[in-house]
């Protein structure tokens, strides 16, 4: 009585029989190839920690961005279709900048991610926002910003749908990942004990060995806004692993 | 000599030979995999209680939002897609200000209901009011307030079809819930029975054991207008039953 | 040689071999499965009664509607889809203001039919319209109304055809409420004896006992024009059954 | 090597192997379904004779028009969907009421038919005029009028080809009657021998028994101009026979 | 490996896997259904004749018409769906007038069938010039006329190409009739010749008894410029066959 | 699991597995069908020779135009559906006669061909430049001009893609022609030298005896620009095969 | 359960069930078509080599360009659909000069690449940006450029995707050349050895025999920028393999 589950994917926001939408169901398997990411919160900020997948020795591994700055106080860490989240990313740069001109303070961090929602929701619309595209975005964010509220972490799927966490992982590796982080995590974690759990997590979780070449890390803190760690900043975490 | 019933949910508001709408019927599909949420009518106010999903420890919680305010005197509480509820809501917003800002006083709940739902009948319409989208609505809404003609309790479907209840229930606890309300209640109910009585239905049909963080509760009252439910207030309401 | 029947219906408005339009046919069958709706022409006036589905205690009975009231002199009965129904009246009522806004004179019954068979017929058009949809309107009305002809009965279906009638059902009890009528009307009828035939038909083909909350009743008459009837109004006829 | 003949019909303008547009074959299908028309001209004008399908004894006869005046100078006879023909005559009307303000003097009949034929030629197509349909109009015309050529009877089908006839028959019995018409049609025929053969004609072809309220009659005349024959007349002619 | 032949179709304007545009094919076998139609160039001028088929012996003749004045120096006979052409005479009729009105000379016979040709061309694409269909026109076309190099007898078919031609038979009879052509056709040929050579060859092809109603004739020669032959005119020439 | 090749030339811009885009292979087969034409490149200039069909003694020659004219020092031979051609050779000239006008020096060939060719990539895409087709244009074309650069012979294929070629064959007879001139192509030939081998290769290739009537001659040289050979000329090179 | 692979390429920008875009895959096979490019970048510059396939010995081997400028410290290297390749370059130049002609400094490589990949990542969208198309890119780029970063070499894909390598193959024979670069890179590579191995590896991928004629030869250096080298240098450089 029933098609098979995937005669439905060719409308590409259409239900199926079950209610389902099957697009954002096949955008998150594509987000499942995608890069491990972490992201833990503390009372001190957040920590960002994502794989680097280096499948050439002649790749120059700075060049692929894991990670970026939102604004001063907000970064984002993606894993899925890397072109994807530059326009989802790029939105958000442009609403953060808009807000602080019109109102001369900064953004909050959920404010940020409901003006991405408001892009990814759009898919496959006759007259959507620029930005919008003819299939949901294949690609899940962890949003991590300081503001009044003090520390947040967000995590978006393909849905445009957010929700806070303490600590959240993502990609391929995020099934072990995140069982990790709900044995280890605590209210009362430092700063320092966040950035050690999410490198150590991601070192069990990593196909590779990781290295300072091979990942990327960030914190979002009081002090010192956005920090991307330096090649030995890295390297001296996971000398302490 | 007919198509199988599944055939026709292609063409997303297109009639099947026997005169049905399959898109809203997969929508309505959709809203029973969604989180339980309960509304009771009575003379003093409307009490709104919703269940959260709380899929992880690390979720944080208060981020999930099921009942939100649209005016003053206006809540609504709602269950299904929740990205797509959003749209409903700025609506309904958007709606109420304009009102406020052109009559100075304020809408009636009805009005509010009338105007969501023009949105919600568009679906897959050409040239729709912006807002509209290529499939009906996932979610279904109970709107709560107090006009002129008194408090009143609003259900609305994805088909954009609205009818005032004494008590409804939406989402997938709905049926069981539906049934527990038709035993309970009487016209002379006081909000702090309804208030009782609905976390006492939600508390049966939910999986998960009911508390103060996988719960959320307000109310619309004539004093207090609408009123969200803190942490500790949610908890006082549960330690009586 | 020919496709099956049902392979026609997703070109919304296209013929099919044997010169059929099967959108409207199936629109059709959406109305057979909404509520009866009875009107009767007099000399004296036109009754309009309906049966409303309670399909819960809890559902308050006021605000399901399908009686309305177009202009002052025109009432109208709906049956099939609510939602739809909407934009057909709010179609009718714009058209009568209009027409008193510019002749100063009510505009007549016929007039007010053939404005909305204009919207009706443009379904599945590329630039129809505002409130034209992509699929036939899934609704029938009874539009009564008095102008200088006298009272007046129109039916309109989804194909946007609308007849004269002394007296017609619509909906899922319409074929023997149909069958009923013809052998009770006569020319020389009451308004009063009208209004008696119209409930006791009602009450013969609805599956509940009918009662004051169950039914909506109203006249058009020259010297009340559009009369809504309060619930002591609809026990008053019922008494009398 | 070929498709079935059905599976040309969902491209609605779109020719199959053998040089056939089949949506316009459909829609000739439609008429055949429609009451029974007649038209005869003579030297003193045309008359119009049109079968009305009373479905239903309290069905109000002069509520159902097939006949209906274009200019006072020209009538029009339709058979087929009675929705689409209203969209035609409007065509017809604006452009006969255009014409006179523009150059003080009557649109030729001619004309008129090539006014509406560029409207029904146009289905299916992009950026078509307003009123052209998504599909070919489901409806034949007869008309009839007087201009300096004389009387002249056109007959117009949905693809937009007109031609002139001394007599034509079209709807359901036009096949038996068109064999009549050439039976008893002579040039010199008068008005009233037209009347009697074209009433003698249709009540040879109609199921139901002819009387004064199942058949609408009109002559158009250089005297009299358009002109509808009430039930009185009707019934003369009808004794006549 | 391939699709069969008849699956191109409905893309309108898209290659087979031979190369092929199949909509283009099927409009000629459109054609091929028409009636037949014959031009003769000669140094005197040229001659067109064009069988009519007078389906009912109470159709009007003359209301058939084949052949058309474009402008006084051009005449253009057709083959096909008469209501295709018309957008073709119209397009020729204003592009030539046009050019008088701007260069104060008249439109070379050649530049009229480029003019149709660019309209013919542009059949299923997205914003084609007004006139243009979403098919290719079903009517094939011989343009006849004399300007500054003498007389020409361009034949177009439904894919805008145009080749000039001493002499041409489209239409039904076209393949009997053009060997017939090639054999009595030769340069030094009168008007006289060439008109009864048409009319020979026409009766030859024609099914019914060709007489002065059912064939249409027309020359444009310096003299007359566009001259079509009255009844009586026909009769003399078919006198002398 | 793959479809079979036809299956993609529906989507008429998109690829297939194997990274082809069908319907462009499916243009070149359109070329195939046409008549042969051949460049050479010397020197002294370029010569164009071109077979033409004359399907029918009737048909006069001199209107069917291979070689045309687009700037005084540009020649262009074509292949394939005529009609195409044209809005090909059109966008041609207006953008050698813009660049005159703006820069007032003649436009180099080669950024005449790249003009071409971004009229011929757009074909399917949404909002194209004006004269761009809903598939790929059914021609192939050799461009000959001389520039600043010298004489150039480019050949252009229906993806767009045009390359320089000392002497390029196209058409149905293509592949033996192009054998036959890697055989006689020297660097120093002369262009008499060149006329008569191509006249000589078409020859061989044509199935029809080649006279001065059913080929066309061009050559464009730093004398004669762009030289269209007469009748009498084409005649003489034959005379000396 | 699952259509089989190729079902999904039609949606031309839609995830199947396994979260794959395949348009994105079979434009890779379209590039794995192409003809072979190497890039190595070293602390001097770097250095493009491309294949240049001469079909026939009378194609002008020069006017085949794989290797174009795009601004004076930027040069591109392509592989894949030629016709393609040009609508990239050309944003990457217009995009480059306006930096220029805005800031009056020359835009950074990487900025080059973004700008490309935005046109890119927008194929199948409903209003993109002018030069997006309904498709992926058929092509591969690799962009080489010296800025305030030093000598970089990016690799772009169809998707959009652009990542740096120290040295990079594409094309037929890049599984091979790819090998072969990272046997002998190193980081302290001359510019000298770079050129040397750059086409000593595309010798031995090349299925013709390597000469002067059939490869391209670029490099990007501070004192020379981009420096396209001529026949006698390729030679030079061949003679020392």
């Amino acid at each position: 009585m029933f098609l098979t589950r995937s005669e439905y994917d060719r409308g590409v926001n259409t239900f199926s029989p079950e209610g389902r939408l099957f697009q954002i169901e096949y955008a998150i398997e594509a987000i499942k190839l995608g890069s491990t990411a972490i992201g833990i919160q503390t009372a001190e900020g957040i920590v960002l920690a994502v794989e680097k997948r280096i499948t050439s020795p002649l790749m120059v591994s700075t060049s692929v961005e894991k990670i970026v700055e939102v604004d001063s106080h907000i970064g984002c860490a993606v894993s899925g279709l890397v072109a994807d989240s530059r326009t989802m990313i790029d939105k958000a740069r442009v609403e953060a900048q808009n807000y602080w001109f019109t109102y001369n303070e900064q953004m909050s961090v959920e404010s940020v991610c409901q003006a991405v929602a408001n892009l990814a929701i759009q898919f496959g619309e006759e007259d959507p926002d620029p930005g919008a595209m003819s299939r949901p975005f294949g690609v899940a964010l962890l949003v991590a910003g300081i503001d009044e509220k003090g520390p947040q972490l967000f995590h978006m799927d393909p849905s445009g749908t957010y929700v806070q966490y303490d600590a959240k992982a993502i990609g391929s590796g995020s099934e072990g990942a995140q069982s990790s982080l709900q044995e280890v995590y605590h209210k009362s974690m430092t700063l320092k004990e966040a950035l050690k759990s999410a490198l150590t997590i991601l070192k069990q979780v990593m196909e590779e060995k990781l290295n300072s070449t091979n990942v990327e890390v960030a914190t979002i803190t009081r002090e010192k806004r956005f920090h991307m760690f330096s090649k030995e900043e890295v390297e001296e975490v996971i000398k302490d692993l």
